[in-house]
């Protein structure tokens, strides 16, 4: 059945406007003025924005950690993405050494498969190149439709890999038109560190951070670029947190390299003086890279807003404080890293950013949808509100004025970390593909309703045209 | 009557895709599939991009120069603009001191009224600040809608104006909602440097550009960059050729000032070997600022790229080149400034930016005409394909391939600065408010059909919200 | 007649050993250990350095000022200088728009002439650039010795140059052999800013600093290291205050650019805040540039440090509190600029730079003596101590702890800027050519026994060799 | 017996002049006009400066590589040095996994004891950091006086360190009061490219610098110099070769970081297109970092002028082209790295520094010595020409034009990598601690009268003053 959203003011990364929009088959089929097909629901808009659906391009759901596993999964994870206006996720699947990629792949469809509400694809960790992987990765590629690879500076004797195995993933990706993600902090520095505060007694959360320093980001951020630009292959930087990594990649891109930065809210708006809440409560605010001195935050601000970062991940990665976070009470090594963000990554950068005039409409819109369509290989499918795209559709309401908490969040945790936070604007209706996953606030989707997603390569979106393709290249 | 154009592939500042557009009144009303209103004239765009209207920020028509004037005037010069694909500029007003800015605002009206076939603005030139021009500003934002004022650092004796004229225009328009253009070169060097190459009997053309060089455009746009930042006020820096002043720009928006950064067609792909160029031919190519080293324009592309820059003027100020340029053949000083590129703007940036993959599509559409719209508040009436946008449209075959040449131009100058250099790409239609003004590559439109445009104040576009009006800031 | 300053630590630029030091004639002619010649005066240096007497390039003794006149003349400043371990000044001697430089360096003949009891030299001001003064210029380097001219960019309508003027200064001073030094403020933002304030009611002496902030600093530093490179020329920034002025230094040392910095004690031990000092107190702070938000101490001590700059300054232009700067009671522009610094510009610089670790002996020498030495002409006659070079000496006691104050100071002014700070070290005696100014702590010296120094070209210093002469360039 | 020079001109660091020097018990201990002891031997020095003894802080003297050894070892290498001007050597001491380092020092005591002509002293080679090491270290200074320390971020699975090793190896040094160099190439990434340019045949010499860009050097030197930061310890950085590097360093001292550069003769004069020189004569310019495209030598003599880069060693590791440098025939990976060049050090730094301008005789003395001197525990004893110092000194005559030549040089190998260039200025006589090595040109040394030196602590020279010690750090 149609569905016509009237009365809304339609927003993109570009423009903002009064129509109304029909969507056919879980399609855009068209946006005009005083459209009104006899056979289509009308979805009134009124007083809202209709914006194309968020996508997380960075979430780890049912991942294992530290002996424990995130709370929350592609069932609640998805519906509290939802819930916060996002659509589409791209999960990290995780890899093992020695074992075949494809093992991982089938690993992660298990885990989403039946569960998801919303759209999901992976980015695949690649943590040892050798002939296996390299034979394995087209395939990974043109079946899977996995265009994006993680490479870990940090987790020493975990998830790290050598400099060879990321400038060697940088050349493969390059060849094969995947986009390489780094975690980029100096692993071997954060070892040290860690187990000499641990020998001094200071095992406090607070020295999560204290023990992986922004310089450590900000090294790690420039090798990784060096290795880009020397590669001349394409790298987008996860997370980043602070002044120093922020240097590093406007160096990079002002040489001409082909780099990407992506910040996460809780760098936006909490700081390193949380990990000294009292009652091991700082262990909440544990996340890799930690929280950041406050002074950065205008940085990363001003950062979003000049285009020298690109994207807003959620860096979802969930535990719970009693049970989970409780590990570390007497180790801070020990603490699940990460936290319940996936829900309120929308609202943050819409209150915070737009709300306070640090960065416009459009700009919330490519930073939290159609930026990461064009750079994961999703766009024009996902990303935007134009005809012909998925009917990924958001009906926000900007002047709501409501309170982050626990209590009336929908992530499987016992805890918020933005609690109490007041906040402008929220996502009322959420539609995935046409149908509605939440609709005026609460949930009304259906598991397993979420699709697989193929991911097209880095930058091969193409537009036929006439006899000859042209490609329309993010930049 | 309505129109609607079928077939075509859209592409806005941030998306592509294929959809019938429906005109209705002169403004856009729908987009969708199978649109097919039984009213509408159909016009096929297959195999076709179809554009906004580009828009050009930077000309000069009708302008007296050195004892001269421009060739092109309203007529000539919007006829040719929309050949290449251009619906609206915005012309310099040139003020003298001691007169009333609405004498010299009247006198454009004069200029324009009757003759230009695509619609138009002006920016104010300020070359002096006291009680009668800071009494006269308000009316010239409220009732002429000029919401950009040019102050000019170099044409010592002539328009220059010193750094307290700068700083205080810069404050005025901080309070009045004005976006401050500035010429960025040291008029006091140029002008030294000038009358002692003279006096060394250094007559050629190439001495333009050596009295001149990239040293005193980064040092005058450092300065304007500060200043700036300092008056807390917004900068927009006009025709930057040359990578000490893109750093300098790149230096200032990651401090957080609020600045941008235009540059030309022929500062990306001419250089100062042209100058050299024998028989006196040289003289074509003299801009202020000059022509630069061929390197610098790959750092040019690269702020394009990179948003260190974001649009895109012709400078538009032509001058034959038997009877004009000439003027100066024994002595550099006395050749008129500028060239014909008012119609061949799209064209080599589509050309040598899109097709030969330096920047994507919508960058290409951002920077000749959303971007422009937005800073001096067009939009969103004008620099977009949305509904409710005026139907400023182009219809552009990016697989033509031609020659640009004086024979074919359409300006009213005996040269083409850009003679002989294969492009691909062209504007085979184009519609200002939804009438066509060049049909098939023929001139179709009506004198003194283009309208003035009175623009809104820097950052005030909005988009009306229930009881509340949230403000779209260009970022 | 001999002496000989036995049992000291010799300390230069380079080098501190213990040795004894041998007079004949006032110049150096010896230095070993063991030296006893039957016909010398002995001097007991035991525990102190043996030091090369301060050089001050920057002083404004008998200076007229806004209406008044620097209280230390000739007299009074050097007696003070002695006091304080300098040995040599190079002062400002200003000129007037149409007036005979040789009028100039006249009047300020008469000034030092007779009064002076250490030796000086002059800097010329250069207010305008004509054929009278290009034509004088010659004559004012090879008659009078007067190698270093000082152009304004701040004081509009006083001192103020344009930017063709200092421009044309640094084309003439490298044909010449000359070192153009700057005070480098946007003289045109200043005045507007404090016309402003002052219409705003803002009278006080800390508006003094809030209306020329440190961007115009930075901006006209920057502004003068881009013409010197343009000009290829030498320049030598004054008074450096700031981080932002010191950025621009070192990146126009980074491309090759021969340029200087010179910074003062005022700046690296005091803040802003003392302007806001209680009962008009403020005023005795008013320098320009002005005081600094503190944190920009820790830049200037790292560029001492870093060779980033390379001298220090007194800037010692004095005015009583009592009499002189309150004629700024009411408005601030009216306080007369400057302090009383010449006597305690080594003693800070010793106490807080070698004693607290920033800096080390040497490059207190250096910064204090050799390089000044170096720069303007002096050297190897001044700077160090070195066989052959006039025996200008301090003996140093570094563990001599006092408080400085205007009880115990020898400048004819009714306050010292640094009252009550605590500092470790005193010059005990000081010897000019061989002669006792200073004997344990009492002045001994003679009025009018001050030599006027003539000074050798910018790098000209050069020590024969063989048949060829070796040019011995400061780098 | 007493040696009396008479007639030079005497050379610092910062100082020139014209005196006569006398030398007692190999110490100096006299400097004057006419000095004329009975018993003095009496050496004229007309028409030469008389330089403190150049002290090479990087060499490889008998030192096994890729399966061969160095072919000059402590008695040829160090004749050379002395007829090259240098006086004092550090050469570094290998130490292999495992081993105690006391047995590595034993074996380089043997290498030199007994052979040596000039002073020479040991850095220490750290390739793990365990409880072994840390508990060998304190002895390793105390006892052998060997205070810095040598981490290889290069030479995978050869020497090389990971970031863990040398981050504690920045920690220990900076308690134990040692100085860490660091060779700064990223190894990994070289590794790589090495084992692919082999498996696509690319064999040449050429391809040992295409496999180890100037991205690896500027990418390790800003990550060494981010660790040093971050340890707050202090740094130097090796034989610095290119543009990149440059930057990393003066990025870290203007943040405050305490960080030093080295660079050497053959980066200064020879570039990148010497590896192809034909006949695999490209082989005998193959070092690591290798040679550069030209225009970095621009950058590095700037570097030097500025303070950025501070000493000038020779890594004088030399092979013979026959039967050594030809191992690497059909494989650029087996080719010895290194070059002769401990000969002509001071020559080449002399002759395109000094006499072509780039930096001045106390820069040329300070570079090749006293800095050397003071970085490395080895000031006031060596370094200087001041009264207590070791009479280490050269004779050098500036303007005796020859040309460098294997035929000539002394070196053990069969060329000279400067073959054929031609150099204004030659050490004609050096005296190490009062005795003559080299007298007019020709070897009078004995074999084993060098001395080993045990050095001081990093920047723990000190000077006695009454009752107290004031340390005198380099800065």
């Amino acid at each position: 059945m149609k569905k016509l959203i009237k009365n809304g003011i339609i927003v993109t990364a570009s423009d903002t406007y009064k129509a109304d929009l029909l969507i056919e088959n879980g399609v855009i089929s068209g946006i005009g003025t005083n459209l009104s097909p006899a056979d289509a629901e009308v979805v009134d808009a009124k007083g809202c924005y209709v914006l194309p659906g968020g996508i997380d391009p960075h979430t780890h759901l049912d991942m294992p950690f530290g002996g424990t596993v995130t709370k929350d999964d592609f069932e609640t994870g998805t519906i509290a993405a939802a819930f916060g206006g996002t659509t589409s996720i791209i999960d990290f699947c995780l890899t093992n050494k020695g074992e075949p990629l494809k093992t991982a792949i089938e690993t992660w469809h298990k885990k989403s498969n039946g569960k998801a509400v919303i759209d999901y694809g992976f980015h695949l960790m690649i943590g040892e190149i050798n002939e296996n992987v390299l034979n394995e990765l087209p395939q990974v590629i043109e079946e899977e439709g996995i265009t994006s690879f993680k490479v870990f500076m940090a987790y020493k004797n975990v998830f790290q890999a050598d400099d060879e195995t990321l400038f060697r993933t940088l050349l493969a990706a390059k060849d094969l038109g995947a986009l390489v993600m780094v975690h980029a902090e100096n692993g071997d520095v954060i070892d040290f560190l860690t187990k000499r505060a641990l020998a001094e007694g200071k095992t406090e959360p607070i020295y999560h951070a204290l023990t992986r320093p922004p310089e450590v980001e900000g090294e790690a951020t420039g090798r990784a670029a060096q290795l880009a630009g020397l590669a001349d292959s394409q790298l987008y930087v996860v997370h980043v947190s602070c002044a120093e990594a922020v240097e590093k990649i406007s160096e990079a891109r002002a040489k001409g390299f082909d780099i990407w930065g992506e910040t996460c809210p809780q760098y936006l708006v909490l700081d390193e003086s949380y990990l000294e809440k009292p009652d091991f409560e700082g262990a909440k605010y544990v996340w890799s890279p930690p929280l950041r001195e406050k002074w950065n935050q205008d940085v990363l601000w001003n950062a979003l807003k000049t285009g020298q970062l690109q994207t807003l991940g959620s860096d979802q990665c969930s535990f719970d404080f009693q049970g989970q976070k409780d590990l570390g009470k007497d180790d801070f090594t020990k603490i699940p890293n990460g936290g319940p963000i996936i829900e309120d990554r929308l609202s943050i950068l819409f209150s915070e950013g737009v709300s306070k005039g640090r960065i416009d409409l459009h700009q919330f819109v490519d930073i939290t949808s159609t930026r990461i369509a064009k750079l994961f290989g999703l766009y024009p499918q996902k990303g935007t509100i134009a005809v012909g795209a998925d009917a990924d559709i958001v009906i926000f309401d900007p002047l709501i004025e409501r309170t982050l908490s626990a209590k009336t969040h929908h992530m499987a945790v016992d805890y918020n970390a933005f609690e109490g936070m007041k906040v402008t604007g929220e996502p009322v209706s959420v539609l995935v593909r046409g149908e509605f996953v939440i609709r005026d606030k609460k949930f009304v989707g259906n598991l397993g309703s979420g699709k697989y997603l193929k991911r097209a390569k880095y930058k091969q979106y193409t537009c036929k045209n006439q006899n000859e393709t042209v490609s329309i290249q993010p930049s």
